[in-house]
């Protein structure tokens, strides 16, 4: 688990950054000794250009230019989203070889706040799945429990944060896969708005649902890294009462799932009341929704080399292809009942507070458990706030049974402060 | 053929109302005593509410209150538009007796443009089909030869005007539905830009497609409707060059089609160059939306009353059920591709000419012709313009056997006034 970056900062770097007790080229240095082949973190580490990168920004640094808080610090970005000279593999023999010509824009921003690009990240084949043990380059592993999921499918950005290797990662987030591996490897995932941080150059799962995210060790290096890719001032909550400085929040019960998970969650906010949403529902029109564009992406490749995806994609792309078009246009149509019904709830509370997963990380290799097939079971929880586009926060919210369990906070468009506020209010309590 | 408003443009209705050798109770009394209940274009006459509102045009007209060309005018409304007070029966037992509570947008833009509503004009089965003889209304006649199909789906509208009983109806348009049945019986129909005139109000058949339009004895009176109920200024188009002025137009080539009817329309464009456009390809991509939009529309009425649907709408619902989610989407994609080429056509030409239709009116109750099953084969030529959002227009040009031909004129959103102002050429020209 220890990595150099494990339990330091965005803050601390910075400090240290500017003062000189550390350079770019001396973190860079950290992280690749900090990378643990076993766990499968990395698909492709890229020495020569972070070293570059990192010699910019020692010099820039040097010479007074400030990019902020995410200036000489290493990032690593998962490898569905394109870095310029680097091969993006998507987790599929179907892009072997392939090499990015140009940055996605989110690399683009990353680059602009002065960050270093270490490498690409194992996804989950095509980030279509949340195990993250599906992919041409094998499974990616817990560090809490290296025969566990990471889960996925952003599964190398949050394990080579969970253990240490970088401060902060780039992930994609369709129906959970920021916040189920932040979950499963107890690190905090923040999902933005739908639309916020672009999606250019980056492989689309499902265009209506894909969002990019960030991966990092606190909620609050989440909220810097946010802050710094987008440029968007901290938004500053009404100070209309107390009540909203506090934070209002409203507890979503879990239909199904670990009881010991639900329960240690649940302990983190015993006032909240709680308030009915039907998320099984939600469940099914994301379903609907990212069937039929995912598989209108991946058509062509199906009919031509369906031998080159894994197995589990495939049998999914197969079943996906299947969904009728009018169940597609309905599910759009439901999703705006469920807008509105949320947007009720989010005029009386300031957040949605649930646990991130219905579980533990399950073994890998592993494809049904007690909630049936993991594919739909392992983003129940996540998926709902894709289907709505609104900001959503996984945070570590303690164990069972020595593995990560996380607490996932949901919040208004725009609201993004109030999930960082209740997440360090939220640290502070638990330690 | 010989009602009262054969022949009389608007123009003309609107100088004698001025001068006052008409009135608009006249004009009513004309209205409905030229109802040919055999061609059963009419499903509801409004007696009650039209007398009053031609007696308050009257009194407006009186007190000299102009509300501009279509003040005092009676005008026809397709079956499927809301008028309040008055039923909204679709073509379809599904809604027999359901009276509409409020007036669909495009009514409100017709009473404040002072026309008196006559009637609701029958339709074919919830727009669905462009023959117009399924309906529960029975069929609708052609008044040129009443065993022949009227076209539709605003069959009634259609019939109401070319048998002169009103100068003018509102009809909709999602594959054809306003100029199939205006090029079959021999008048103007005009489909808008996508959007321009509100659908609120007007059940839909396909959102993605669905358009109002108008219908009327020539071009100019669409033109003079249009800009009466939208309010838009009349469009100047750029006097740039004289290329410009007299209109550039490229001729498109039906692939299939009865060659005399392609050699009427072609004599009228003898200078125009032909340019290629796949036709048939844009009606797939029409065919993929349309089935699952209406799919959805209608999805619990199938399931629950199937035995309320005409047979042929079931068959065509049930077909329709069976498209895939991931071909929906894939027709956006295509149409997007599509649109850029038709783009490119429209930088080069001021207007796209083609014939309306790929035959004439076949006999009432035909389901399969030389083209293959009516339902494609009748919007071979007229429904990509809806896929494409782009205005059309069909004027009379000419018969074959003695059937009416129409010709299909085609420009840029915005460039509505080149399409009127070419039809108007075009009348110069036939006579």
């Amino acid at each position: 688990m220890g990595g150099f970056f494990t339990g330091r900062t965005l803050a601390d770097l910075g400090r240290d950054l500017r003062s000189g007790d550390a350079s770019a080229a001396g973190l860079l240095a950290h992280a690749l000794e900090s990378v643990d082949p076993e766990l499968n973190a990395f698909v492709t580490l890229d020495h020569e250009g972070a070293e570059a990168a990192a010699e910019h920004a020692d010099k820039e640094l040097a010479s007074g230019v400030g990019r902020g808080p995410l200036h000489g610090v290493p990032v690593a970005v998962k490898d569905i989203i394109d870095v310029a000279g680097l091969p993006t593999g998507m987790g599929s023999a179907h892009f072997d070889g392939h090499v990015a010509e140009t940055d996605a824009a989110c690399v683009t921003l990353l680059r602009n706040a002065g960050a270093v690009i270490v490498g690409k990240t194992g996804t989950h084949e095509f980030a279509y799945g949340g195990s993250g043990d599906v992919s041409v380059n094998g499974p990616v592993r817990n560090p809490h429990d290296r025969e566990r999921m990471s889960g996925g499918s952003s599964s190398g950005s949050a394990v080579a944060v969970a253990a240490g290797m970088v401060p902060l990662a780039l992930g994609t987030d369709t129906g959970g896969s920021v916040r189920i591996p932040a979950a499963f490897c107890g690190i905090a995932g923040f999902k933005p708005p739908y639309g916020v941080i672009p999606t250019g150059g980056v492989f689309p799962l499902s265009p209506s649902l894909d969002h990019v995210g960030v991966l990092a060790g606190s909620a609050d290096d989440c909220r810097i890294a946010y802050h710094a890719l987008t440029g968007l001032a901290e938004a500053v909550p009404p100070p209309a009462d107390e009540s909203v400085r506090t934070g209002r929040v409203a507890w979503i019960e879990p239909e199904a799932a670990d009881p010991e998970v639900v329960r240690t969650v649940r302990a983190l906010f015993p006032d909240a009341p709680a308030e009915p949403l039907d998320l099984f529902e939600l469940r099914r029109i994301f379903r609907a929704i990212q069937d039929c564009e995912a598989y209108e992406i991946h058509a062509e490749r199906v009919a031509e080399a369906p031998e080159r995806y894994q197995p589990l994609t495939l049998e999914r792309l197969e079943q996906a292809s299947r969904t009728l078009g009018w169940r597609y246009i309905r599910a759009f149509r439901e999703r705006d009942e469920f807008a509105g019904q949320v947007a009720g709830l989010l005029d009386r509370y300031d957040l949605l507070a649930l646990p991130t997963m219905m579980m533990t990380a399950p073994p890998i290799g592993e494809t049904e458990g007690p909630f049936g097939r993991w594919a739909p079971a392992l983003v129940s929880l996540t998926c709902a706030w894709n289907v709505l586009g609104l900001p959503a926060l996984s945070v570590p919210a303690g164990t069972v049974g020595g593995l990560p369990v996380g607490a996932q906070f949901v919040t208004r468009r725009g609201g993004e402060s109030l999930l960082f506020d209740a997440a360090g209010r939220l640290a502070a309590l638990t330690g």
